[in-house]
């Protein structure tokens, strides 16, 4: 068996970096203590991979890292440049916190985190003010940095290859089922794993845009649409494509060349200070205006990173400027119940004059 | 390729059971509405996957369910006893449950939704009483009806099966990631993939119990853990077992036979009505008698299902009582930093009497 290395983390000095813009943004929202428990944040500011840490930031010290026994000696030697502590069990969090913490009146968190664990951290700090910073976070990683840039180019580069693996295999009588399972195979060999749950839909499946990979069969001049990404060194790809063999429809050949000039034309829009709700009404409008506004249901993009669904979206309702170093999905589509589905969805770099579209896998896969 | 099928759920008719048993419960708790919100409760209660929906069980009502536009077509087709309804987007959710809701005064939520969410949620309630039903739900779920029970022995019994090829096809020189892409394969052969991430540590890596597979290589004499899980049908199962290619060092032969009989101890005391904190001290004490009370960090064990972590729990805190068609993880282990680590995981069933082991690979791999 051929199959990839475990994911391989950016030098810690990345990390380092990260930790001072987080202490920039501590103090100009004037936090006292800043708690990331995430495990994404936690990874973002670290490089730590934990599912129970706190990364602890008070004003005016540096942040410090505290975790339980099974991941103590790990994070001593992957951020030999973090204070990292060995204090509590889960049970202690709240106690320990409290007792570092009497002065603390602005505390930031993170509105991802349970209701029940915000609740009990409340309970210990009842006189403090609780600012949500998901959303500066979010910021923050909005922006990749040239390292990560060069990590992602990768991921997508993969993601074309996968894509072209699942095609060179392809034929009729093959399930969804069994494509979900080559290209999960697949996202082994190339990355470490899936960036999500493969989407395949062959026929008028493909106008459920969360159908789940079932036993439908493909056959000749049945389309097939997938959507697919693969993880590598902890960054997501994100791609759909639309494929037939044989002839598709006249209805279906439409679709498709409406939806690819939706996309062309959304991409050609996108340069830094246009906020996202206006590249999204560029595909909606075109769309609309071939007559099928009402079949394009969801939003047109989505930021891609750690996390396959990042902010800022191209969505009618994110007002958030482009910025040189976003990535970004651009993924119109078209969905007629028991019909037909198309979506086209390409990833794109923000640059300082316009965009790069980095997914190369053609649009055009009628073979 | 050969592979499995998409999994299959049980009959409507179990989880109308499920709903049955909520609504009673929300009788005896007096509550005016209760959300149901979480992925994993969501499909328990409908045997619907969806990642936006609510279960909304109004007092004196029939439950209903609440989707977007991408998976009403779904829960129509899936759960035709359940009244479902296409009317928000999340953006909507909050207007939509205080129009409903205006008599409302106590409300049960999942304490694992977001903060943010249920912040929201609250703030569209400002007079009523929010109770956390996450403990009853998860006592609801800690008994496995027939149904479940004959599911997670498939589980299991795949888990024997799926340990026996990565043994198959062990060799020196393989490196713990190897194994893991193995593992994974073999997972989406077997049943839906892993049930966790599988963890495999060569020699002294075993001690540190959360350690993520590397390069490392498998040498003879020296020790290999394995703990995996494979996902049949949506159920979990979870096993660990230690094994040796050729003659271990003396230490470990006595860890291991320590850590087995521990296993055993506390599986001979399972049966009904004790509770299980005392489990989790037949095998401490055990353990520490052997002198190796320090080396034992984590607890007993946990019970499975549709999560791989699920309450009730063989810890020192755990009070609740045990009940036929509980299934709970035996697993002591002991961990000596740079040295050596061993752990001895069974999923066992508690029966009217006393319990049944269902993992059946043996202890004993010396080979």
């Amino acid at each position: 068996m051929i199959e990839s290395s475990p994911a391989a983390d950016l030098p810690f000095a990345e990390f380092a970096k990260r930790l001072k813009k987080l202490q920039a943004y501590q103090k100009r929202e004037k936090l006292d203590a800043l708690f990331v428990l995430t495990e994404v944040n936690l990874y973002y500011f670290t490089g730590l991979t934990c599912d129970n840490g706190v990364l602890l930031a008070v004003r005016g010290k540096e942040p410090e890292f505290y975790t339980d026994f099974r991941y103590i000696v790990m994070a001593k030697r992957k951020a030999p440049g973090l204070k990292s502590e060995l204090i509590w069990s889960a049970r202690d969090e709240k106690q320990v916190l409290a007792d570092k913490g009497k002065t603390w009146r602005r505390i930031g968190y993170e509105g991802k985190i349970s209701a029940s664990r915000f609740l009990s951290l409340k309970a210990a700090f009842p006189d403090a003010e609780w600012i949500d910073v998901s959303g500066g976070i979010m910021e923050m990683r909005s922006i990749k940095s040239p390292a990560e840039q060069r990590v992602m180019r990768r991921a997508i580069a993969r993601n074309d290859d996968l894509f072209g693996m699942l095609l060179g295999q392809l034929e009729f009588g093959q399930t969804e089922w069994s494509m979900r399972a080559f290209v999960r195979r697949a996202c082994d060999i190339l990355g470490q794993g899936e960036a999500f749950d493969t989407i395949a839909c062959v026929g008028a499946n493909a106008a459920e845009c969360h159908h789940e990979p079932d036993e439908t069969v493909l056959t000749k001049g049945k389309p097939l649409l997938v959507d697919l990404g693969v993880r590598v060194d902890h960054y997501c790809s994100d791609m759909t494509r639309c494929v037939c063999f044989g002839r598709p429809t006249k209805l279906y050949t439409e679709l498709h060349r409406i939806v690819h000039e939706a996309n062309r034309a959304a991409i050609k829009a996108i340069k830094p200070g246009v906020p996202c709700c206006e590249i999204d009404a560029v595909a909606r409008d075109y769309i609309a205006k071939a007559g099928y506004g009402k079949a394009f249901g969801h939003s047109l993009g989505h930021s891609v990173g750690l996390e396959i669904h990042e902010m800022p979206g191209f969505a009618s309702t994110c007002k958030t400027p482009l910025k040189p170093g976003m990535l970004i999905t651009v993924e119109p589509g078209i969905y007629l119940p028991n019909r037909a589905g198309v979506r086209l969805e390409d990833m794109i770099l923000v640059t300082r004059t316009g965009c790069e579209i980095l997914s190369q896998t053609p649009h055009d896969l009628f073979l």
